[in-house]
């Protein structure tokens, strides 16, 4: 599994809790984070780095935990390796379809970082699953460095967060997708404003769980899962400053970081 | 000029008003922005790319305008490049020393990024100077975003800037640096909560405009002034994404980038 940084141990932390069997290898691109206000071309090109230095671990899977290049590259990679590759976007857009099919809405909402809006790789993704929907994807930069300063409670996300659900309150969505790996900590506070501004509870989807859930899936469906009996273990990789990534991590794992390295992440 | 992105440019805006005359090229390393969270062996690796581009360019001197960069690298590049390199640290803490001598404090407040305020540059260039004040250093992480978002005014930024402030005026300090080259946008903000908070103005230093005014007397000292009938102008090279960037330097610069590129930084 790889992410630009930190984000993606929300999905470590969802499949940890649904296949605790499983070995899991993160890699955080910290030497390169954010990817979210680069280039697709770019971030095609840490992508392919990234898939590269996990594939000498004999992974057996790939979990992109990353939404900017689920949004951009999940594809290529699939095209160029021998290996079951998957993104956080299908999984978020699937789970998002169902919550907002049992509504009377015609639109889902998306809250990501301002490359995966730009993608458009929500709406493509909810287009493929149905025609009823219309995706309104709001940017909100603000709300991966409020998570990574630890500020999930209070007026400043309180705020930052309403003025971002605002339009889409606006449009009556059926569902919120957080379309990026750091907005679950933020879920509670996002639940308890998009209900005091809408007057009524709208389902918020994390797409941390819904790629879980598909990784699950997938590893049956290809007979690739592991004994039972056997306890996973989670080793963590990152290109830079392990120090104050092993400091953040807790929060978003839930426990401490055991197992942990820098490496050197080699471009494409 | 070189910064990890967009803030260098009130470096270039303050210059340009002081030396109009003056050719600038700035490079904004927008392919690995930010640098405030790096450890300071990348960030030195990417000084020293940025610093070959630029020399490319036969400039006649180096101005930092990255306080990251500033913090960990100024003394480095003087080191091994044969040409004069100004940081905007130094000239940051020179003008806070200054104002605070002007009150009966004993304590100067910083405010910064992570990287920025882990170094320790901040107190090390004040004790350069004088043995009178303790640097009282705040890490400021969500002021950057918020200035890339464009959110200069409302409650979100007062209330992120106040609590930030709130340490640096409970340790009654008598001059608050803005230690980071984002921050200038958010000046009057700053201005007027830290006088709310005190009960009385403090002065606020802005290092672009001490560094222009450092870089003034630099190259007057050393005779390498522009003649004074030549029109300066702005060439801008990025490393990434080259079209959001033009979208966004105009607040930054107070007026539109006329030639902008997008280079390749070669790492050292």
């Amino acid at each position: 599994m790889f992410d630009s940084g930190l984000g993606g141990l929300t999905v470590v932390r969802a499949l940890g809790e649904l296949l605790p069997a499983e070995d899991i290898v993160y890699l955080g691109d910290t030497a390169r984070v954010p990817y979210g206000t680069r280039s697709a071309e770019t971030v095609v090109r840490y992508a392919r780095g990234c898939a590269a230095l996990l594939l000498e671990h004999e992974v057996k899977a790939l979990v992109i935990a990353c939404n900017t290049v689920s949004a951009v590259a999940v594809e290529l990679l699939r095209a160029e390796l021998d290996l079951p590759v998957l993104g956080v976007v299908e999984p978020g857009a699937e789970a998002a379809v169902r919550a907002a099919e049992a509504t009377g809405a015609r639109r889902i909402g998306v809250l990501g970082t301002a490359g995966t809006v730009r993608s458009g790789a929500y709406p493509r993704a909810v287009g493929r699953l149905s025609t009823r929907f219309e995706v309104v994807a709001q940017p909100a930069p603000l709300l991966v460095p409020l998570v990574e300063e630890g500020w999930l409670e209070g007026d400043v996300p309180r705020l930052a967060v309403e003025r971002y659900l605002a339009p889409l309150i606006e449009a009556e969505v059926g569902a919120i997708v957080l379309g990026c790996t750091h907005y679950p900590l933020l879920r509670p506070l996002i639940e308890r404003a998009a209900e005091a501004l809408a007057g009524r509870p709208i389902p918020v989807v994390d797409s941390a769980e819904a790629t879980a859930r598909q990784t699950e899936a997938l590893l049956q469906e290809r007979g690739l899962g592991q004994e039972p009996g056997h306890l996973g273990g989670l080793q963590v990789l990152v290109s830079d400053a392990p120090a104050s990534f092993a400091t953040s991590a807790e929060r978003f794992l839930g426990y401490p970081v055991r197992e942990l390295r820098q490496v050197d992440v080699v471009l494409g």
